[in-house]
């Protein structure tokens, strides 16, 4: 499969909800929640393509030419690409769905470990989204990040130890959900995440832990404080709060604040291997990829993941080749010019 | 009734003047004045909503949560609400006659009551108009604040005193009214108001005294200097002097001006939640709303007031969770970004 | 006649050349030469709008209220009013002929006597078209600037004695013209102007000598230095250079360069009271208004140019008014925020 | 022939490839590649007019006139223009093969050696459109800079002796299109450009030495370093990295790093004699110009070549006339205001 025959498959069976437009920039499903749209004016997402777009990168040809390594490590272990699969619920309730949450989940995780990365995967109301993951991170060697959402405490730990149990290198916690309608609505109980709460998690989750949804320095560094591995800087895809900045746009300022203290990963618009290039210039180590993957998961299943993962990177090399970096350590925010 | 309902009813009556659109933001009506434009080239109206449309928010979970406090305290009582009804008449000129003034002023004074917070009510030619909304506020046990036009300073006197003795607990004046063509074709004279005059009344007043129609440091701090309890950061909803700039983008230079000698009050362009928010960031101690009360009051009457009120203050309760406010002392300039 | 007859009558006369705009702004007519649109991409005509339309006018009314003076002292005479025509030729060949040169100069001279200012009046290849102002100047008692083109030196010093010889109190030369493609097309040699010649030409006179067309500051003290009365600071509207930036932009570096050594007038996009009030607070003592006096003299004659200049002097009061000033020299940078 | 004519020539003899547009922005073409588009986004290439548009001219006629001299040295030789050829191939590929190379390189390097400049001449794979030129180059006394891609060194150095066996005056190289896709598909390596190699071919070249595609400071060091004559600021049109800031952009800078020691050439969007007076103006010695060349060969042949020659040229005198340059020397950074 090609990406272009992934991407009008898509089209066909994701319609209405999601259009698998040419730019994926959050304007043909704006304000669309329940749905794949960002919420409000859409602006959360919007304004992510439109900093992204208002970024020059800079030409520099006149190097040493050699191969060119995109690997980075996380988690003690090494990885070919700097992007991966971010955490995408709801194929029922946002997707039309056309693929189960174990269709989507198992197509994630298996055609990001094919791709030398790994999925995010998501939590929902009910156990049955969390677990659907579990059996294929298991399968992939704990290739995986289960992603729950902040409940309270000891539902949290209890999801945390699900996951530890099915071997994954890692487990996230979307703490910008605390604003999510969709689990107002279910009536299940989330919540800000306290710093005190969060440091006891830390100390008992026994994997590295990584808070999704931190978009200031000071969030950050809190989250550093309290042991944490790293952080997702994240408006959570521009759907729980309007009028969010670009969160690649806050990471000049979070870089600054926590230095290596922490890993810093980034998502909203990513697309391309040049948005992803960017984002590491930018100040991030990796980067998180949302709805293009639910696109090319859709219209290819784990194949469809590979594809477009392989279209990524070989931008993502086309770009370094062009701007003298042979490693992802050399991406440094000389190579860039905010517009 | 639900904000829907009432927005689709308004648009049945208020026709042709005002359209209810789905974002009032003056270009449905740029210069229509009598009417609800602003005037000239419209810019004066227009410009707010796309100064508050260009703040960011920052969004910020992990912190300790609690329950959510928007009350403030103003004239020594307690108010559930940092956002009030702006002084809104004309309702023969300006809007097309659906509702009389003493209907408006009664569901303004009740809707506003019944939520926690207070309207400010309106002065026109003629003394109907005024008296119109005394009553209520009687009856309200004072909760309301007439706002009288800048008249020579014994009819505005003689205004005040007949608020005072309605039990009105503040009076205001919207000095900006000295250019508003209405009164002058009415041959009513109006005048600027002199620093002098203005130490005078506040002395006289007998209750808290707030000049509304100020745009300047200089401005607020002269009104500080009279003694005056606070001011309105207003260019009057753009309708009396074209290219003003958005009243809120002058918050950051009049609060470092004035300090806390003055309470700051702020209008144009709030239509939600997430704009009281964003000018509370900016420096204001309080928001009024106009526009968007007159069609829900149209659209309503009391109860459209209290629907559209109650919409405001969710969507601003959901702003302060998501960036870790609890009270509104919590939201400070750090919470947003300008543009 | 009203404003809006006025321009109803003119879009009849002048069409096709100019379609009296709504709001003239080089958009309609953009490239159009012979016409009467701005050169090559005609951004030079319609940069002058967008650059005085992003500027921000401060209201200010609180403050001891008088009489407003719109009145300035110029040739050691007092006017009533800042602004005044600028030199229009080629009723022929950039209009359309509806109107003679000695038509359109009578409207000019004598609507502005009428109306408290004065008219700069227009030069061409050929001796026909600056005489045919100087009669209507003398009658009008010198009230009026006779405009020469850069001409060699003795066809240039000819013309000043002519217009000495009419009483006019002043004479400009729009040295830009030496740019002018009509003027090359005609075999008329215009030149540059050379600093010696300049003070020379000063020195001769023997009345006060403007240069029209400065927009840097080196060329102001060049003007400054040969002993010039002022100068004017103009594109030509927009039709000699492209891409010139709004000649009003330049005032702030121009005055600062040149203090009260030069009476500095500006032109360029001026179209109503607020934007006269715009180029003084950004540093001119005056203003000149070209193709919107075109079209009142096309529209009603010598009562149009009345009609306009009244129009434009209401709409500088009453931004005085609602900004606190009382005389022109009120009319400071801190009331405008640059955009 | 007139310019008019030869665009309305080329617009029929080019169809679909170019539309020989008004205004040559890269709208139009966007994304064409194979094409003449710029690569993925076409921003690359569309950001060049942007920029340039954004560029404000500043008038100034107050100063002796005399003499416009456009003239420069380059190679020890004088030119009568400041403007050159840029290299263009794919006369096929990218053009719809209307002129084959030898066609169009005739026209090229005829037309402009009798315009007082010269032609930088392509290479591509095969050895048939590097040799196309040569001829021509020859027989006009060396009045032509062939440029290499950035092969294998060996067979680099083997088009560098053939081109200095030809006579021609110097040599460029390509740097940036070890990115282009052609040369991937047609399986011919080109690499990024070693400083050390870059060293080696500097001194054993016997002709000045050119590297086309330096976007930073940095890298202009590196070719100041080895040795290089000068350096093209360029991004290839836009066709070999998205998100390229306009190469004129970075004129400042890189002059700054680089001093005299280079001669700093640079393309991108450059179509008029403003155009090129802008480019001097912030820091360029001269100025290459493509795709209109292009077109004027295609509508004209070598004549086309002469006539948009001379309207280009003529463009920039005028622009110096009314900026007070005479030299091209005068043409500083102070003459322009950027946007």
């Amino acid at each position: 499969m090609t990406y272009e025959e992934i991407w009008e498959k898509a089209r066909e069976v994701m319609a209405p909800n999601c259009k698998a437009c040419p730019v994926c920039d959050g304007k043909a499903c704006r304000g669309k929640i329940p749905g794949v749209g960002g919420i409000g004016s859409g602006r959360s997402f919007t304004v992510c393509r439109e900093y992204l777009d208002s970024i020059r990168v800079l030409m520099d040809v006149i190097y040493e030419p050699g191969e060119i390594d995109t690997s980075l490590e996380l988690f003690g272990r090494r990885f070919d690409i700097p992007f991966f699969l971010a955490p995408l619920g709801g194929m029922n309730g946002n997707y039309n769905g056309a693929l189960t949450e174990e269709e989507f989940n198992r197509a994630a995780v298996e055609g990001m470990a094919a791709s030398g990365g790994f999925a995010f995967t998501p939590d929902s109301p009910g156990d049955a989204v969390f677990r659907a993951a579990l059996p294929y991170i298991k399968a992939a060697g704990g290739l995986g990040v289960p992603t729950v959402k902040p409940w309270e405490t000891e539902k949290l730990l209890g999801r945390i130890r699900e996951a530890r149990e099915a071997g994954a290198m890692a487990v996230a916690c979307d703490v910008d959900s605390c604003g999510n309608l969709n689990l107002k609505r279910a009536g299940m109980p989330v919540f800000p995440m306290s710093p005190d709460t969060l440091a006891r998690i830390v100390k008992t989750a026994g994997v590295p832990f990584i808070p999704k949804g931190v978009m200031t320095a000071a969030s950050a560094v809190r989250c550093a404080d309290a042991g944490c591995y790293g952080v997702v800087v994240s408006s959570h895809g521009g759907r729980v709060l309007d009028d969010s900045p670009a969160p690649c746009s806050m990471l000049p300022e979070i870089r600054a604040a926590v230095g290596d203290r922490l890993k810093i990963f980034v998502d909203g618009g990513v697309r391309t291997g040049m948005d992803v290039f960017k984002c590491l210039a930018l100040g991030a180590d990796a980067v998180l990829i949302g709805r293009p993957y639910a696109v090319a998961a859709h219209g290819g299943g784990a194949e469809g993941v590979r594809v477009y993962t392989r279209k990524v990177l070989d931008e993502l090399r086309d770009v370094m080749l062009m701007t003298g970096c042979r490693t992802l350590s050399d991406i440094t925010p000389d190579k860039i010019r905010l517009g």
